[in-house]
């Protein structure tokens, strides 16, 4: 199952909306063979791994780390070929929340005498396509948010400079994760007083959306963003005078005009709803600290990814990476669950998700359904 | 080498003055006889590598953390023993700076054909023994400043409510570094505040001394601290009232009145060297963050051990590691080097060590000596 994940996370950045899959076919002890969905649209993670088998899987064990479908979308249901190549047993790491399949597949296996085992490696394959598992069960968009701080949790001097805090190593991954993500979020702070570009500078990927928070329209018409290629979006309210509408709509920008509490302050939660419904399934939060306290406070943030520079900024007055008022006694911090790290150049990363209130019933979670001790013997031995 | 430096952490804590040394006796590729430094006064390592031996040392190599010794001390020469056994070679990590050996040891050992081999891991053993390196070196305390905060950065609540920030493992690692490190050092401000004990709550260490920096002597004479075992240092100014000076040195208290340019301000620079003849020979930091900056302005600071835990505090006015001013500018930065990182229960820990200006030749510094790949060879060889 290991396996099937690594080659899930091949299809990053084009599999969109589709989640990231991958399948490994296991007969006495050997891989036989091996896939992933490549991109969307094209054939599941579990027909290459068929095509690529260089043996019968008549009476093999298939790993993948989604549940087969069981419907026609753009390709046949893949539970079907699985059944006609006579395959002994599937062990899948997620149920596919999609309500189109949602255990169908699973049953339809069992009915034609294959064994199931669901659940095996499960906590990583959902992370592997949270984007996708938080999309189609929440209608809204995974939001990352990321930020680049010193050793002591600077993400800027108290000047304000911040060019370079992270290595050039980290500053590529984000451009990576700006390509793996359908969108890039900013506040109108940040364009205003940086100017940047925003566009993803990897050629295999595509550049991310620009949604901008901007609730009375103050960003200039002449702003890098609206000359790049790639879709803007404005989140903005009633607040915004309606000459600057019409001149940004005629610069191409969608605007969403969303729910607003107070005058001019729009409302991120509801308006992630909206960006669901124009297709944004993953949005890298990228700051500033003020827009990543309200995004935190209004709950729209689901994990956060850090790097860590082996610096020390220093200063009372520096930012960190949430501005606002925070919590004002330790119970009621946000917990943190999940934490995974590692180093890119001399920084270190970490990467955790925000937990929730729970136990909402989380997507694509569901208990193995077989002894726990028989499905991880069989996965160590297929994967070894 | 590997092996050596483990066994030299054993003597953790029990050594000082005295470094933490490891030896290990390797023949035909077999280990046959290990040893550390257990406590100060007691045999050196390579006495009771020698002492455990499982066959007669004549030709093996000796891989020891540290240059043996060369001089009548608590104990004899080991460098004296060494030839005796007859070990054909000797390799070493780091050549001793104390200025009794300093050369001495591997000299005594060339003159009797024992072949030398000197800088094998020496990175990683100058940290095991950075203080012992710094006080020898330089007669100052080595200093590490510990904080506990959130991943986004925070020591605190906006409030100033801090616990529990870390996980109740780092907590207890916190009070191995206190019983490790001969002294703690925090603000008057923290005594007033929170009225803590500072002691070290494992009983296999003895209390540090507790070091206040308190300029102009607020600290109560009813603080806990001066009514638990343990030496009380304060380091005050001229600024201080001589009857709170009576009133503490009857208390116990040990008063160091350093330099100040400003009225009521500590030098800690200086202070640092007092504490050194004081026989304060490392200095856990635990803060506050205004002090911390004091102490990273003034250059004492040598490394920073930060806990992080998996929660988010948030809010711009929640203190982080370090107040005062901080860095204006990004090449004003205060470079760090040698990250380290591991976990700690939920909390991820990362210890840096602070970059100097450089090169200033460093503690027991020496290049390796012999063929970088030969020494590398023998090593992995001898180990394995």
């Amino acid at each position: 199952m290991a396996r099937a994940l690594q080659l899930a996370l091949r299809g990053a950045g084009h599999t969109r909306p589709n989640p990231m899959v991958g399948a490994v076919l296991v007969k006495d002890g050997r891989i036989i063979g091996e896939g992933w969905h490549k991109q969307y649209g094209g054939p599941h993670a579990e027909v290459n791994a068929f095509a690529r088998a260089t043996e019968d899987p008549e009476g093999a064990t298939l790993y993948v780390s989604l549940e087969p479908c069981s419907h026609y979308g753009k390709t046949p249901p893949c539970a079907d070929l699985i059944i006609r190549k006579k395959v002994a047993r599937v062990v899948a790491a997620l149920e596919d929340p999609n309500p189109l399949v949602s255990g169908r597949g699973f049953r339809k296996l069992r009915a034609n005498g294959i064994r199931v085992t669901v659940g095996v490696l499960a906590e990583e394959a959902r992370h592997i396509n949270d984007v996708f598992l938080t999309y189609v069960t929440r209608k809204r968009p995974f939001v990352l948010y990321k930020a680049a701080m010193s050793l002591d949790g600077k993400i800027a001097c108290h000047t304000g400079e911040s060019q370079w805090i992270s290595s050039e190593k980290s500053r590529e991954e984000v451009q990576r994760l700006r390509g793996i993500l359908s969108g890039i979020m900013v506040g109108a702070g940040t364009v205003i007083a940086d100017n940047p570009r925003l566009t993803c500078r990897m050629e295999e990927y595509e550049n991310p959306a620009r949604i901008i928070v901007d609730g009375k329209l103050r960003v200039p018409l002449e702003s890098r963003i609206f000359h790049e290629p790639g879709r803007n979006i404005i989140l903005t309210t009633s607040e915004a005078s309606p000459e600057k509408k019409k001149a940004l709509e005629n610069l191409g920008v969608e605007l969403i005009e969303a729910d607003s509490e107070e005058p001019g302050k729009v409302d991120l939660k509801s308006a992630m709803l909206a960006l669901g419904i124009k297709g944004i399934d993953g949005i890298l939060l990228e700051g500033g600290p003020t827009l990543a306290a309200s995004a935190l406070e209004a709950g729209i943030i689901d994990a956060v990814r850090f790097y860590i520079a082996q610096k020390i900024i220093g200063g009372r007055e520096a930012p960190s990476p949430f501005a606002g008022t925070g919590a004002a006694h330790m119970n009621e911090v946000v917990p943190l669950t999940d934490a995974v790290y590692g180093t890119s150049g001399d920084d270190l990363w970490i990467q955790a998700y925000i937990q929730r209130e729970k136990k909402e019933p989380e997507a694509g979670e569901q208990k193995v359904e077989e002894a726990q001790t028989e499905s991880h013997e069989e996965t160590n031995g297929g994967n070894s």
